[in-house]
């Protein structure tokens, strides 16, 4: 039994207001499939809050699910989708996107970002029909190790796909942590500017459950639901997801729970680096990379749970330690002491 | 507004006790995707009641979900699967099956049934290799039209299935209801003797989400949890599911709550029979399908929310009326007083 | 060893007109795959003589090639295909459209044809994203039962389609045969009127290899070589199935062939019906069916090769016979000796 | 029109000796579909010349399907093939083995090839379900880049894949060069010795078509017919390729026009380097890859035939110059005289 979990942001349940919200609304009686009243307004309340009324948008149970989904509703078969070599797509769903049919052009990337050129180069190489035809930009925010894009980015990112004819993707597990980064200037609704299509988390940002997808180009609109439906992502009970975006936006719940795992993220990461340690990233979100001798290492997984993520260099290790909105301040503090003392 | 919706048994939330169990446990650090504590305990319940320790239990969030990844996983690239005509999977998953690549091979039934003699024949008529090669059975119970399986239909189901190298695999969305059908002398541990592979249906009997898989026969469940995250069911938060489960099996709630279900809907067409009016199928089981003249179906539909299910002759329709364990007497009672008055 | 055999219109290598094609050609040296000068010559040969200049022309090697890339080409994800229960797609080509991801509504047919009918009620069932959607409606001319559609009844085909947003598809592995029928009224012009798809089989009437697909509908064309490289059919030595093509239409032999082959099956219908035997369909084409006495199958089995295509009724079963451009009329009249002689 | 064209090894029909053997045949009526006195003729031959009765043999149509259907075969959905990143699979092929689900997991190579602790990290990085499993190495000889395995590499890879439960295929579309470079000490028979299937070129080597599939390792022989239908692959006049092997492989023209590709290959080497020029690769098959000046090839492109490979540096571009069988020693002097009075 360790003192404390910093393994993952999903962890706990959820947070208790939408544990409310779900007593709340227990017995009455709704339609299924989505077409609940609790799915419409948090449907309504999304497309507002992201200033798009023409945003469609559909709630999945998990990630790799919503990944899957948009991206084999976006491609024909022979079109393939471009992304980080570090990228959730191509490295942690076991083949969910080849299993639609479809190829991930990966391209190197140390901070988990993709830069414009790498997009254009990518299409460049792709000439005839002896190759795939790369049609959707894959990427993440915050990003698999962390960091973030700023607004100049993603609408630079935006532009070389628009002059491609490529889609922009955004998977937005951590959409939270990403954009109430600090060093963050991007506009909840600056996405509908920068993309075609995204999700916005619910699973690691407090809720039970739940992902809400968002078409914001119309082209892509068509069909949706039966996409949903073919790879069983259409829940009976959809009203269960619905509940919780509900809660996650009525308040701007959803941007303080995010900001919560951020400043417990970076209570920690201003320790670890006050203690004298390096970070494989510069992150600024709720999962931080401090790179820590070996042997630390193995008395602090002793007393805490987290992840041994890269080998650095001989004898150093980066681990990656998550935090959540249920994080407390207490067991951040805890680790640090608990560091100091083991590294000394 | 209508007075009562008879649609679907999925119209409500959960059963109290299951939002319980999920309260109680809400803010306990856990490990993710179905790793967790509650699952674990699920699991071994499940299997306890099964009377089967070698049986694999895996937690899905829905039944297309549950029969997708199930058949997909059973069947190599040129195998098929045998169902009813009627069978959810061959109607009403958008085509699931085939997006995994497989044919599903339909078969006549007026009652949602398959005989071992229909499966037979198309056995054989699948000789040589321009004709995909049938492995897997499905069938459902209750089936889709609320009939049931009695013990030795099944054990004579297993034995063509044995006898041709077919696995044979129950689709058990409603299979509470199927087994607590006053017919049915089919006991919970007689599947593990009949079936190679089912699922257990929770979101239609009471749970807020979720269905057990079990893979009975020991060669189907290598690899099961790569096929699981590969299509997008491995929950983050798998904890939320098998609390579920844990909820439904403690003291054997999910029983009493499939008996509650079909005892509505036996008062239900107990009084519709009383009225004078036949029926489309035998149902012992949660959904029913009285066949009603269209001018009273309408006058019905102002009141009542429920589907028609099939015209059956020139102004003559079966509807299907549903009920679960959340449905209250009373609702009966009032629907069959306004039958009474409007169709008089 | 047997006399002949009415096996199929495939037991013969090429006609050799076509295998001088082949000599002619052989040592220049050529583009690879289907760039080649023999194929464009092919290419806008067939186009001349449809009639169609703005018809795309791609060569495949064989019929379930052709039909399962075509269809996977014209299908989004949840889109599926109506065929007639007897379709080629439907029985014979093990699963082959299923495994690219689509569904086949099959409708019953005793001829081996649709009708407009039966298609709008296929349309009018599929009413959601809970059942797949159907795009592509399938036909054979001359059908797997030896039967053709007359012109009206592709225009009328057409026009179902037209109505409801669907595309129509021809399956010409034996087109010439259908075309050259005594009772066909459809010219190869008409084809590019009636259908959006289709293609012209080489390989049953005459080529060493090849069928050649027609996309007329020009929303059809884009990326036609991506997917035909994705699945294979993109030979490196595409000038193999130009060469076949070039000599086919050059001097319209293909129309020769086909009628040739018709003739002789005519022959053998005659002497048939002259030996008082009936046929399990209207044949014209060069495929017929005879329904003969089971005792007289067995005789006639040990002196030719022939499939038994159904039992009729009891002691009495339907044969299938085939014939092509390269049977000769002795063969077919010692055939007819000794079904009068061995029926006798 | 240029003096010669060096883009690649099948711009001709076919050795003369194949096309006799066609038309010998040629109105011999012969079963369809593979199952005709030609294929099985080669079949035994080939079993005969490899030393393997148990192997069994299949003829397809090109490398491409030959890959796409021996991968799909041997892998269970979840499961990934090990390649180079240049491999043909990687590159080449429109992600025709994405579009049968599997994820390929490549791995950086300079001369083409794959090494044991290549293969030995793959599988050590892919450790859970959140992760494909890697399931087969995909190797080819001669490799794209022209170079060659030895025995000793061969039979190092074998024990890889056997220590780790992988299967080892290779893709043999350049095999007869492969095996017959002056550097190789693999015999024909060493394939079934190290090789759980492969695949025999025969395009490339002279045939007018085909490729044989050798699936050497029984286990991967169950149902093998039913996935070559299902994918397109069984041609009708399947005699068309058995032919072709039944040429390639009576008189072991096979080796001998590999001999002859990589003869002349060898002569334009030896010219190229004694005029001054690096190569990219060590090949000593019939692909080479000179590195001349950007202004010289442009300069020889108004002359011959051939393909850019890659710029190298500024200034300097990689060529690929691909010979066959059919090369002309005048040919080769006439570019290599062009080559030094263009460069001087």
């Amino acid at each position: 039994m360790t003192k404390y979990s910093f393994f993952n942001d999903y962890s706990e349940g959820a947070h208790p207001d939408l544990l409310a919200v779900l007593a709340r609304t227990n017995l009455d009686q709704e339609d299924g499939y989505g077409k609940d009243s609790l799915c419409q307004q948090a449907e309504a309340l999304i497309r507002e809050k992201l200033g798009s009324p023409q945003a469609a948008v559909h709630f999945v149970s998990g990630g790799t699910q919503a990944n899957q989904i948009v991206l084999a509703a976006l491609l024909r078969p022979y079109e393939s989708v471009i992304a980080a070599v570090t990228a959730h797509i191509a490295v942690h769903e076991s083949g969910a996107i080849e299993a639609t049919g479809h190829k991930i052009n990966t391209v190197p990337s140390q901070d988990g970002k993709l830069r414009p050129e790498q997009v254009q180069a990518v299409v460049d190489e792709h000439t005839d029909e002896h190759m795939v035809k790369p049609r959707v930009v894959f990427i993440s925010n915050s990003t698999e190790v962390g960091t973030i894009y700023r607004r100049d980015e993603l609408l630079a990112l935006a532009q070389v796909c628009r002059a491609n004819g490529l889609y922009l993707y955004l998977d937005g597990a951590r959409l939270g942590c990403g954009l109430m980064s600090a060093e963050s200037d991007v506009q909840f609704s600056d996405l509908c500017t920068a993309l075609d299509a995204f999700y916005i988390g619910g699973t690691k940002n407090g809720a039970l459950i739940g992902e809400a997808i968002i078409l914001q180009n119309p082209q892509l609109q068509a069909g949706f639901r039966h996409h949903l439906k073919q790879r069983g992502a259409l829940l009976a009970k959809g009203r269960l997801i619905g509940s919780q975006f509900l809660g996650l936006f009525e308040r701007d719940l959803y941007f303080q729970l995010a900001r919560r795992a951020n400043a417990a993220a970076g209570r920690l990461a201003a320790g670890i680096k006050a203690a004298g340690y390096p970070f494989l990233t510069h992150s600024t979100t709720n999962q931080i990379f401090p790179i820590l001798p070996d042997a630390l290492i193995e008395r602090l997984q002793a007393l805490y749970g987290f992840y041994v993520w890269a080998r650095v260099r001989p004898g150093f290790s980066a681990v990656r330690l998550v935090t959540s909105w249920a994080t407390p301040d207490e067991k951040v503090d805890e680790f640090l002491e608990d560091l100091r003392r083991l590294g000394a």
